[in-house]
C-alpha cells in the first residue's frame, strides 16, 4: 500500500521520510516544522531516547519516563509532521520507498536515514544474554534487575565463595558508558544500600571495570584520565586496562591479561564494548552498494549526503562522516544533534531553491564523563574542569540537552533530592513476578 | 538449611516471620520495629507497591518507580527487621517453618500471611494473554503497551473496520478499578492525545465498561452510582451492566446480554472483574485443612488467627474476616493497613506477656473513586462528595496513604503539572524492542 496521495498532489510539496527519533532525527525534524514540506517520522519506538543517562536508570535513580519523550508530543505542534511507528526492513533507492514490517511502503524525494547503531559483541552473539548491553531501556531494565538481584542474592547466598560471587560486579568497556556504570554501581554498594542488609555487606562488592586498550577513556587528556582513574579507585572500581573477555559465563566472566587467563567469578556483568550498525542497514548496504566502514556505519559526502544518492542524508551514529583531523566524527549525541539542525538547514534551503549551506562542520565543545555522585571529568576544549564542579558543569548540560523542559524540572528535582539523601528512588526489580536463583533470567 | 542459630538463642526474643510487604505486610512490619523480637519480611518482589494507582501507571501518567518503594528503604531503621527476597513455596505448621523456592526454611514462632491476592480469570485462564489484570507492575506496563499500541495501530491501519476495532477498548469489571480505567482511557482519548495523530482521531475511540452484575460500583449508595454513570457516559464510556464475557480472542470479545450474543471487534482488552488467592496458598489450604471461601481467601477468627493456630494470622485481601455486618470486609487497602497496625500491637502484647487488645474492628471511613480528570465520587461516610470536590479528597487521602514523603512530592508535583497540561509523561510503549501489529505479543 502506497500513499500515492501525498506524492501526486504538486501543492502538498516535497515528501521527506526521516528514519529514526534519536537526537539527530528529531532534529532534523523539529527543524522542519512549518517548512514548505510534508514530513514523515519512522521509528520502531514511540519515543525519544536520551541515552547518556540510561545508565542511570539502569542504577535505579531515574526511570524510564525521565529520559524519554513521546515523539508525536514533541513533534505535535508541527502540522506538517506525521509520525509513524513501524519497523523499517528495506529502502528501494530505485523507486525510492521506505519499506515497513506492516507491508506499507512510504514514498520519499529526500530521505533522512538516522537510526543509530546497536551493540556488538564481536562475533559472540551469546554473550548478550549474559552481559546486556545499554542502548534501550529494556537494556537499563534488565541491567537494573541483573545488578539489584544480585545483592538479594547475596542476602540469601548459602556460602561465602557464592556470596562473593554475588558481590562482584563486571563492567566491559573503559568508554564514558562504561566508567559511569561502573562508578554508579560502586555508589550504589557503598552509599544507596547502606543498612538494608543484615546478613550480607554491600560496600563489600568488588567493582571491574575491564578495557581491551592501553587506557580507559582514550578520547580524553591524559591528565583527565588519570584524574578519572583515581576518582574511580577511591569509590571502590578496580580497573583493568589491556584485558580482553574470552568468555562469559552464567557464573562468571573468562578474562586474559599479558597472555595469562583468569576466571573471575562475578555475577552482574554489563557490556559497554561497542557498536555496529544493525542487520537491516548492513543489508541494505549490501544490496545497494553502499560503502561502509568496519562497524557497518554508511561513509558520507561532506554534506552528509550518500555518494551517488544526493536525496539520501544519514545523520546521527550511523553516519561515519570524516572530521576536520580526517578521522570520522565519533558516535556522539552532540555530533548527531548538529548534523540534524545541519540537514533541517540544507533540506529547506533545497526546497526553496536557495543555495545550500556549505559542508558540514562539527563544532567541538568538549566531552564529559561522571565518575559516581559528586565528580566527573569535563573537557570543555577552553577549560578542563574536575571534581565537584566537573560535575556540576555535566549536569548543567545534560539538563540543557534534554527535550523537554518538564523533564529538565524533574530530573533535576530528582538529582537534587537523591544528592541529598545519597538514595536512589527507581531501584524496582522489575520485568518478572518470579524471583529466581540464577542469572539467566532476562 | 534452616537458621537454626536464631531460634536457639534465648536472648534472640520470638522469631515473627512476615510472608508479603504490601499494605498489611508492611504494617506489621512497621509496627515490629525496634520491639524484643526478631522479624523476617519475605517478598517474591523487593519493594512494596500502591496498588490504587496502578490504573494511572497503566495510562501512562505516573512511572511505576513512583508507586513502589524499595522494601528496604522502608524498613532500613528497623534493626530487629530483615528482609528476605524469596519465593514461598509451602508452610509446614507442624515443624513451624516457612519454605522458599531456594531451599531455605525460615523458622518462625509467629507467622503473619499476608500475600495478597490474584487476578482470577473464572475458568479461563487462557483469556490472560489477551485481557490482563491489573495487579502487579508489570500487567500495569503490559496494559499501558496494549493502549497506546492500539491507538499507533489506528494511524497506520489499512481500512476503516481495522482503524475502529484498534480504537475500540474494553474494560471488563464495573468496582473502582474498572471503573478508574475506563474514565482515564476516555481521558486520553479525547484529550491527552489531541492534535498528536494526522491520519487518525483518538478521540474517535469507544470505550465499553462491562459489568456482570446490574450496576457498576454495587458498594455505593444509589446516588454516587448514578452519579458516576452520568460522569463516565459525559467522558464517552459506555457502561453495558448486566452483561457477561462469553470468550476474549485476539481481535475482539463476545459479550452476553439478556440471552442475546455479539461480538464486539477490540483491540485493547482490560481484566478488572475478579481477585483469587494464589495458587501455592490455596494449596497449603488445602493440606493443613485450613477453611476458605470460594475466592480462596482464609477464613479467620476475629482476632485475626487461624482456628485452631494461635501462632499463625492472616491479614490483608487473603484474609476472610466478618465485619461488623456479618459480611466478610472488602479486599481494600485501608483494611489490610487497619489489620496490619492491629496485629503489630497484638503480637507485641503477646511477646510482653500483656493483655492482648480485643477483636480486630475495621473503622469504615469511607470509600472513593475516581471518573477522569478532575471528577470523583466519595462516600466518606459523614460526607459524601462528587466533581471536582470530590476528585481533590480523593488526591489527599491518595497521597497521605503512600508510604514515601518523597512519593507523595514527587506524585503531588506530576499530578498538577498533568491537570494542567492535560498530558502524561509516562506514555512510553516498553517491553520489546520490535513493533509488532498483533496484540498477543506481551
Amino acid at each position: 500500500m502506497v500513499n500515492e496521495a501525498a506524492r501526486s498532489n504538486p501543492h502538498a510539496g516535497q515528501q521527506i521520510v526521516i528514519i529514526g527519533s534519536g537526537f539527530a532525527g528529531l532534529a532534523v525534524a523539529k527543524g522542519l516544522a512549518g517548512a514548505q514540506c510534508q514530513v514523515t517520522v519512522v521509528d520502531k519506538r514511540n519515543f525519544h531516547l536520551f541515552q547518556p543517562l540510561l545508565y542511570q536508570v539502569a542504577t535505579g535513580a531515574l526511570s524510564p519516563a525521565n529520559i524519554a519523550t513521546p515523539i508525536r508530543a514533541a513533534l505535535k505542534k508541527a502540522r506538517n509532521v506525521t509520525v509513524l511507528l513501524g519497523e523499517v526492513v528495506d529502502v528501494d533507492t530505485v523507486s525510492r520507498q521506505v519499506e515497513l514490517a506492516s507491508g506499507e511502503a512510504v514514498p520519499y524525494d529526500i530521505l533522512v536515514l538516522a537510526p543509530g547503531v546497536q551493540t556488538q559483541y564481536f562475533r559472540h552473539p551469546e554473550w548478550e544474554q549474559f552481559a546486556p548491553g545499554l542502548k534501550s531501556i529494556e537494556d537499563a531494565l534488565t541491567v537494573r534487575r541483573h545488578i539489584l538481584s544480585a545483592f538479594e542474592h547475596a542476602e540469601v547466598a548459602a556460602s561465602p565463595a557464592e556470596r562473593e560471587r554475588d558481590l562482584t560486579f563486571v563492567v566491559v568497556g573503559g568508554g564514558p558508558t562504561g566508567v559511569e556504570m561502573a562508578g554508579a554501581i560502586a555508589e550504589i554498594a557503598r552509599y544507596t544500600l547502606r543498612g538494608e542488609f543484615r546478613r550480607s555487606n554491600p560496600a563489600a562488592a568488588k567493582i571491574l571495570l575491564v578495557e581491551g586498550g592501553p587506557d580507559i577513556l582514550p578520547v580524553y587528556t591524559p591528565k583527565l584520565r588519570e584524574r578519572a582513574a583515581r576518582d574511580l579507585a577511591d569509590m571502590g572500581v578496580t580497573v583493568r586496562t589491556g584485558t580482553m573477555v574470552v568468555s562469559i559465563e552464567p557464573d562468571g566472566v573468562q578474562l586474559a591479561h599479558g597472555g595469562q587467563t583468569e576466571f573471575v567469578p562475578a555475577s552482574a556483568v554489563v557490556w559497554a564494548a561497542g557498536i555496529k550498525a544493525a542487520p537491516w542497514t548492513t543489508a541494505l548496504a549490501g544490496e545497494r552498494g553502499i560503502e561502509t566502514d568496519r562497524l557497518g556505519r554508511f561513509t558520507v559526502l561532506p554534506d552528509l549526503t550518500l555518494p551517488g544518492h544526493p536525496e539520501i542524508f544519514v545523520a546521527g551514529d550511523l553516519a561515519h562522516c570524516k572530521g576536520e583531523t580526517g578521522e570520522p566524527l565519533p558516535a556522539l549525541g552532540s555530533v548527531a544533534v548538529q548534523q540534524g539542525k545541519y540537514l533541517a538547514k540544507v533540506i529547506r534551503a533545497r526546497i526553496a531553491g536557495r543555495t545550500p549551506p556549505p559542508a558540514f562542520h562539527y563544532v567541538d565543545r568538549g566531552i564529559m564523563a561522571t565518575i559516581g555522585r559528586a565528580a566527573a571529568i569535563a573537557d570543555l576544549r577552553f577549560i578542563r574542569l574536575t571534581g565537584f564542579i566537573g560535575w556540576l558543569s555535566w549536569l548543567f548540560v545534560h539538563l540543557m540537552l534534554l527535550v523537554e523542559f518538564r523533564s529538565r524540572v524533574v530530573i533535576f528535582f530528582n538529582w537534587a533530592w537523591c544528592y541529598v539523601t545519597r538514595n536512589r528512588y527507581s531501584r524496582l526489580i522489575t520485568g518478572g513476578e518470579h524471583f529466581t536463583p540464577s542469572r539467566g533470567d532476562s
